[in-house]
């Protein structure tokens, strides 16, 4: 028996809710179904968070009521196989779902990397699984010494949450820096001394070779010769797509593994879309494939797709990339291209950058700091990248910044733009951080 | 005896030191002096802060190191003529300087309107001097009630700051609502509201016939036929442009008493160029004069201003007008035309709008809220004004709209731009605030 659906939505995370809302949005009376294996729908990057700052694994459960509200169907099933011929969704229940357009949404699973012992007791991987993560939670109960494996975003807001809880935590990192891959050094660095004043241990230019234990985690050895103690290990180095329906289905995926989309978040199959984690990302810069994923980028995926199971209105010009994370009170946000990445891509820039107090005067009781760091194309003049650290408002800098070098602004556009200043809320009109960076960066363009 | 300068600058407010500022920063070589009557500068915005929040006028002074280390002369002196033909600034100590280009920042003095009785002791404005708002701090320890005339934003923030002091404050507006020029009904109730619950008592719709008393404030008659009683009266009700002397110099002023300038902030000398409160203002929509007058304007032209002595390079494309406030605990922002104001000018607009927690999932400890109302072009589709209430990054917001709004973007554009998100910083991705209030509004557009 099978029921027949306008939109499919395959996928109940990040796209896949957002395609749903932006298609009954834009089609009052199109009949959307979205198929979720999870019995509740949680925050991804709420995760972290369910181990210090809020206090379980429910806390960062979303309800289905804005899916009901906008008479969604939500099918709770596995979906197994898509028959491109029938247009249909197969479920592990027996039963499937005609669609006339689908949107693919199965986002990503953590990545494993190939160190012997990952596989023993109270070693655990971010998988976005309410069940998984209360296990890790009963885990850290008894646990006293953690050890995490990658000091990217993810390994980085769980190391800081877990010493949140009291527990002795080390940072276990590849590169030279932690949050390498989003900022430059200096940001890095601010974001480090954070992490070690706070407690964190660092081992940073250090591999672990092997996680050693009898039937649970003991001991991580580590590519320096050092040995730790741990009683529990968290694996935080990305996500890999996960892209099983799609290829089983013949769609084509692309060089970075996700499933291979065109501008229009169309698959290989012109009545599948595909959004999120799962679907393959091209650089807003060099138009190349490029291996980020977020939940703010699975968003706005979305928001193009399920508007485009319509028909195609809407483009995406490639990914930007727009993070912002917390490091003890101090939030970090980055926007586009930093340094070494512009390098890379062989772009000549220049950069521009500023620190302010946050307040005006600065003697406003709570006066912090915020740091801007700009980067602009030096032959067009365009702003390529940001980087910004300091308070809450940080998120929304990087979100303006963001604009910008979407709507390919020149340095002189930035300086010279009308913001708003107060008090209470930003830094003083005479040398707002944003304006003033790219005045500095204008005497050397 | 005259000392002779390439940029000689009148007034040390915020569009004199951010002109002498950008200046430097374009010419590391040019002879700049910036003439200034005060001892020392103070920060605007920050006058109804020393009541309250800050502890004393002190706080609110500015240090002149920022001028000192970029090799600024600092000439504390009244500036008594400008003589056009001969490029001198004459100064009340009997010297003069010599220009070769002046920049008149001579701001604003506060309005004063036809109410009897405004002489009277313990009635006062908000004149940018330290002197005057010491004897407004010393006359505050004894008084107890306190009227302030005028609910615009020095009134608002003004009544906030001494209800901190335990006073009892009341405010008369004349118009149906607090704040309403730069919000539109839905956003003024709601400052309304957090002033009333905060012990504020609120008098719109009203007009101030009398201020009463035999030596100093006693009684303040109402156009309502009541009487409230009174020990202090703060006057809040806008600013005229301080044009003397370029009104003597023979310089042009402008319908909305401005000096009147072009779009690189010259003056009918071109010569002289005027930034700041003192200078006539035309709307980025309408291209009609307009009497918006802000600390974040006055730098912004100084910018332009401080860089074209040097050589026309920068234009203002007119006054898109980006404030934020914050009444209690919430903070508004606004940027462009609210709904009356697009009325006005005739414009075809729809609206887009959302509410939604400014912490994602909202169990996170502190989650409160964030309100996004947007303003379309129904012909352009373009972005014509926005309004925000929430926490600290709402300033932020609006900063992001008022860039928006410069760079005529479209609803689409906006639904569909590359925001970041996180837990701690900013709502869901599914339905970030700005996005959604586009993607609602592109529903009716």
């Amino acid at each position: 028996m099978s029921k027949k659906y306008d939109v499919v939505i395959v996928g109940g995370g990040v796209a896949g809710n957002a395609a749903a809302m932006t298609a009954r949005r834009y089609n009052p009376n199109a009949k959307i179904a979205l198929i979720r294996r999870e019995q509740r729908a949680l925050v991804p990057c709420g995760i972290p968070y369910i181990y210090g700052t809020l206090r379980s694994v429910d806390d960062n459960l979303i309800s289905d009521a804005f899916l009901q509200r906008r008479n969604v169907d939500i099918v709770l099933d596995q979906a197994t196989k898509i028959d491109r011929e029938k247009k249909t969704v197969a479920l592990s229940s027996g039963g499937e779902l005609e669609y006339d357009k689908l949107i693919i949404a199965t986002g990503s699973l953590p990545a494993k990397p190939p160190i012997p012992g990952l596989d023993l007791k109270n070693c655990f991987f971010v998988y976005k699984d309410a069940e998984y993560l209360r296990e890790l939670m009963n885990a850290l109960g008894e646990a006293k010494k953690v050890v995490v494996i990658g000091g990217g975003f993810i390994g980085v807001e769980f190391a800081d949450e877990f010493r949140k809880r009291g527990l002795d935590v080390t940072i276990v990192e590849i590169l030279p820096h932690c949050l390498q891959i989003a900022f430059d050094d200096e940001f890095c660095e601010m974001a480090e001394k954070r992490l070690s004043e706070s407690g964190v241990k660092l081992m940073t230019n250090c591999r672990v070779e092997e996680v050693v234990g009898t039937d649970r985690v003991e001991k991580v050895k580590l590519s320096t010769g050092e040995t730790l103690e741990a009683d529990l290990v968290l694996v935080g180095v990305g996500a890999v797509p996960n892209t099983e329906l799609a290829r089983d289905a013949g769609l084509k995926i692309g060089e970075q593994r996700g499933i291979w989309v065109d501008e229009y978040m169309r698959t290989s199959d012109e009545d599948v879309f595909a959004a999120g984690d799962c679907a393959e990302k091209f650089s807003f810069f060099t138009k190349k494939p490029i291996g980020l994923r977020l939940a703010s980028i699975a968003a706005r995926e979305a928001r193009i797709a399920g508007v485009n199971v319509f028909g195609l209105r809407r483009r995406n010009e490639g990914t930007i990339g727009c993070f912002s994370t917390v490091v003890g009170n101090l939030a970090l946000g980055a926007v586009g291209l930093i340094e070494r990445a512009a390098k890379e891509a062989g772009i000549n820039y220049v950069v521009g950058s500023t620190s302010i107090p946050d307040k005006h005067p600065a003697t406003m009781p709570g006066t912090g700091r915020v740091w801007v760091k700009l980067l602009f194309d030096k032959s067009s003049k365009a702003l390529i990248g940001g980087q910004v650290a300091g308070g809450i408002p940080t998120a929304e800098i990087a979100n303006m910044l963001s604009f910008m070098v979407e709507k390919r602004a020149t340095a002189e556009e930035v300086a010279t733009f009308q913001y708003g200043t107060h008090p209470m809320l930003t830094g003083t009109p005479v040398a707002y951080q944003v304006a003033d960076a790219a005045e500095d960066a204008l005497t050397k363009l």
